[in-house]
């Protein structure tokens, strides 16, 4: 089922979450955010474009590190309130500390364990 | 690493976004979202409680459904403002429409691709 950019749930800021996963190893990567500009970008590009919410400007993933998230498919939920990005990692960092994902450390291990 | 709750940054509605994953499959079950008490009520019961946006209260996910989702880890990202529940799921639906997941339907397609 495909649907039009006009039926996606932004929040109150203009923006949706959106969860980058790995297409083929499944990990979590990163969560970031992205807003109307930004998706229609990410569909031109083939290539992840977030909004920075620190920076509050237009965030092509991977323009300064070489680090692009190629795009394998962009979906919503069933609530059109968050997207799921597969992604091909060009680099061997999604995440800006330099590790694969934001969730992990370079051990593999979970970054910041709460249980 | 393990982090106090006391470090998580909430956003302006006391909310921080949960990924929601399969720790076996991998897959992306729901992206919910979780208040200081939710999480608490999470690391006690050991299975994922959330706080519901359009109902405004706590929402202990299989309480009505039998469909808990037991909890095999919480860990936030490096900017700790986003979590990543490894979950089991303990019967078929994690999302409230019935597939497995909020994110494709019950033919495993992707329920709303953009591309």
């Amino acid at each position: 089922m495909k649907i039009d950019l006009e039926q996606i749930k932004f929040n109150e800021n203009g923006l949706i979450p959106a969860i980058v996963q790995d297409h083929e190893t499944k990990e979590v990567l990163i969560l970031a955010y992205m807003n109307e500009e930004s998706i229609k970008m990410t569909i031109k590009l083939r290539q992840a474009v977030f909004w920075s919410r620190s920076r509050s400007e237009i965030w092509h993933k991977g323009a300064t590190s070489g680090d692009y998230l190629n795009i394998k498919s962009i979906a919503l939920d069933c609530d059109l309130d968050a997207i799921l990005l597969l992604v091909e990692m060009v680099g061997d960092a999604a995440c800006h500390n330099g590790t694969s994902s934001c969730f992990i450390d370079e051990n593999n291990n979970e970054l910041r364990a709460i249980i």
